[in-house]
């Protein structure tokens, strides 16, 4: 049983005004590979005001997908596309193959990561580790225009 | 780099009258494979009036889970259930046995996948890409009635 | 096409007094394996007087990540941290490893879990099904103080 305590428990930061927002982004990705999309996150949170509450991304694809990952060092990045293309080959015994090599592996590590993605909102800013960002991953091999719906729910300005 | 845009960037849909409802669907599976729920889902947003903001889904179950995929060729569900069938083995070298050997590897392709999933809500209808359908995938070998827990927030009629 | 039923389709559970919290609870993993935090999640909601809505986790780390899954038999998580290693190795053939060589893998593993999860709450308590804990799942050879924040939406007493 690990020893636990709960630090920064604030109550009810806003009785009286709840509001949400709606939004989408489009993320132009040059191909296999992870694109950060954090700042612009961070750009449309301030666009909308927001203060405290919970913002949900949503990508609208199937052979892209989301993930939170460290940001520090970029070989990180390579590491995981790299992973990801040994848990789901290329050349594995799949039926579906009328889109090409690499979409039915793009499928599968859709699957394997994130559609939809939830971060906490504090203070205006996203409650990331020091180390977080968002990434859409590219799992095609060219490059696509890649839909990201926003959901903002909480308290704005 | 990726060069991107905010091309939808909606504000906040409505200040005044959030709301939120729970409910409940259960799934009857035919045992392994994927089952689309994305009418089921429609059908329950429809029943509760709702207009914008956002669904979750939430499986009461760990030998089962949920995942947004292609809905057009129905062979990627069958390779996807086969792709995790090779990331989770049945005769793998597990400590836990005693429910039948399709129980452990049911464990293992539920942590994989999703026990939550978001989607916003537009205008009565959920933001869905055109190929994008809600499944939840069966990981036992027999046929389960599996409950999925659904909460919307958001405006309604 | 599976047969299915609404079966406990509530409506609108409140239209005039929804609330948030944010808060934060931190956890001191023994080592890799998994922490049930399903007790702090469920004493945080209790001290937010939480009634009917939705829970969501944030764990703010890139090498632990957070699942749902069987709290039954604690061979089912030795289980499961073990097909995790399998899918992401220590000595796999890696660009980072300025961190030791659990770092790599565990970011795999946390991309390949998850970062952030929803529960419903009814009734003041989440709506998880029989078996179902929450777990942090530490990722890294040594102990961590890993830190989760926290979102309700919902109804307050």
């Amino acid at each position: 049983m690990p020893e636990s305590s709960n630090e920064n428990s604030t109550g009810p930061v806003n009785r009286a005004a709840l509001n949400q927002a709606v939004g989408e982004i489009v993320v132009a990705t040059p191909g296999p590979g992870m694109s950060d999309i954090s700042r612009q996150i961070a750009g449309w949170l301030n666009e909308q005001s927001a203060v405290d509450g919970l913002v949900t991304l949503f990508i609208r694809h199937t052979s892209a997908s989301l993930t939170i990952q460290e940001n520090a060092d970029p070989d990180v990045q390579s590491d995981l596309v790299d992973a990801l293309s040994r848990l789901a080959p290329e050349h594995g015994p799949y039926r579906h193959g009328m889109e090409g090599p690499d979409d039915m592996p793009a499928h599968i590590k859709s699957a394997l990561t994130s559609t939809s993605l939830n971060v906490p909102v504090l203070d205006g800013a996203m409650a990331l580790g020091t180390w977080q960002g968002i990434y859409v991953i590219e799992h095609r091999a060219r490059p696509h225009q890649r839909r990201v719906a926003l959901h903002f729910l909480g308290t704005v300005l």
